[in-house]
């Protein structure tokens, strides 16, 4: 497998540090070869271990036992962990933008992205409301046709609204939506993880789910009929459940993905079981992407503290997920 | 300390099988006495232990050691568990009714409340939105002065808005509403929980507690100005936080309660960590009540699998509560 490609994220958040402990870790945690694509002097500036500059993804083979291999791609400036600067922000977009098309012209195998501050990317031009929707349109892919897919050991979710006010949600959830996400979320656990028939389980919008049309109709008028037409097709998909409810320990185990109508309903499971190992996946696209799903974490940038787990996780995600997707393209 | 009363909760739910498990485990779990308010017949058609009746609270501390001691208060006819009658619904009622009053009369030390079916409910007279809400009327506490707390070993949780649609929500959280909720948090942790200074957060509406306006305005227009306002008053109360980061491990040691917007940010982080374990407790009111964080559970009642840890918990929290309200009261 070629090597997998890696972003540096935000020079000053904890992109760099995460990215060099995963390297440390990489005998005790069978990571397979990466490298990571930004500045070399960022990563120097936090972290006193081997970085060794290379100038094409092969050459990362014969470098990764030895030291971090690094594509030169910006010169983030003066790095100052906590204190993110435009040239960092520069650095971060045009490392992504690298990292990205790297991998679409299979130079890399996977792509891993760290943390970035939308706030600074905003400041240098960056347009989309996150990494995953601009990945999505290198890839040629609309972002409804995608899945936000974030993964804990024994929990998957899927937000089908994402980074939007409270307030749009109801609106969003139409069931041209909700179908899309849950047909790319079951494509996607059938190609990068090898579940021949995936279970879905669709949480409701309202407390109890509406019981009954008492707390809320939207179950009723919106997510029922797009689940009964799914079931119809042959989706194994179950709900709309009481979103409290359906992230207890025996409920987990009856699904191989959660999707939730808002960010917050998917993402408050998600972080309050598993916090320093959660990826973040994106699913429907022609590629593998992984990330670790956490932010910059600004406050902590600088400190050696920051948990590699994510990061870790998100590396071995994308590793056999590609294995999965190509086995899958190419039937031995 | 005077026995506590269990209500009965619904007769063809888990009700009558945990709170029996509970006495089952008198010993090892170190539980204080307490007694059943409902029918006796219930309890048989689903427990072959010992049920004794007594004809007031006092005789329940004779009686705890060799039996379950049980008030009869309403026959609820035939039960066959997972189908719920109306005269169920009757005894459900008048057993929360009976202990309620109980413990208003100091006959009883505190209260717990077993699981009832609202829709069971409804149809014969009951009126409130939940057992929180009558209780809170029995006692002649306003409803937005209560705060119904979910809490958990490592976790507490209070929901700001409660049983509403999801798009009432941005209407009904109103700065007094948050300022009530707030205060009887505080008040609640410090007379009931013993926490001289109580250490709250609160959480933000929108994904990423709205990231200063991008993604929803109520952060700034209606939470961040009553938080100022309470801290001017000497209340610790930080946020809004991002709702998905606030119940990692780390976030939950930096507070004593987690103030949240609606039922499933709230809700959510308390039954993904501690399904088995989670109590209610109504915060604000002049008498300790607490109840197991589930419902009656339809689905698994006569099956014997119902685990009793919730209301375990629940009696125990309102042991300690009520001692702890009582050394409030009656300074030595």
């Amino acid at each position: 497998m070629r090597p997998i490609a890696i972003s540096l994220g935000d020079p000053a958040g904890i992109g760099p540090e995460i990215i060099a402990k995963a390297w440390d870790l990489r005998d005790r945690e069978q990571l397979p070869c990466f490298f990571v694509v930004g500045d070399m002097a960022a990563i120097k500036a936090v972290w006193d271990g081997p970085v060794e500059r290379i100038d094409e993804p092969s050459a990362a083979l014969r470098v990764f036992d030895h030291a971090l291999p690094c594509m030169q791609v910006a010169d983030a400036g003066e790095v100052v962990p906590g204190l993110p600067t435009l040239d960092g922000a520069r650095c971060a977009f045009q490392s992504l933008e690298t990292a990205t098309g790297l991998v679409r012209a299979e130079s890399a195998s996977a792509l891993v992205t760290g943390p970035v501050s939308k706030a600074q990317l905003v400041q240098v031009g960056f347009t989309h409301p996150g990494q995953t929707e601009f990945v999505a349109e290198r890839c040629g892919v609309g972002r409804d046709n995608i899945a936000m897919m974030l993964a804990g050991p024994g929990l998957r979710v899927v937000p089908i609204t994402i980074h939007m006010p409270f307030t749009a949600v109801p609106e969003a959830l139409t069931p041209a939506l909700i179908r899309s996400r849950a047909l790319a979320t079951a494509r996607g656990l059938k190609r990068l993880f090898g579940i021949e028939n995936p279970r879905l389980a669709m949480a409701g919008l309202n407390p109890h789910a509406g019981e009954n049309g008492l707390l809320g109709a939207e179950e009723i008028d919106i997510i029922e009929p797009v689940l009964a037409q799914l079931r119809e097709e042959g989706l194994d998909i179950t709900g709309p459940h009481a979103a409290d409810a359906m992230f207890s320990p025996r409920a987990r185990e009856t699904y191989d993905a959660a999707l939730c109508c808002y960010h917050d309903q998917a993402l408050i499971p998600i972080k309050a079981l598993y916090f320093d190992e959660g990826v973040n996946m994106t699913l429907g696209l022609p590629i593998v992407r992984t990330s670790p799903d956490h932010g910059t974490a600004f406050g902590i940038a600088g400190t050696g503290h920051a948990h590699p787990g994510a990061m870790v996780a998100a590396i071995r995600m994308a590793r056999d997920a590609e294995l999965c997707r190509r086995a899958w393209a190419d039937p031995a």
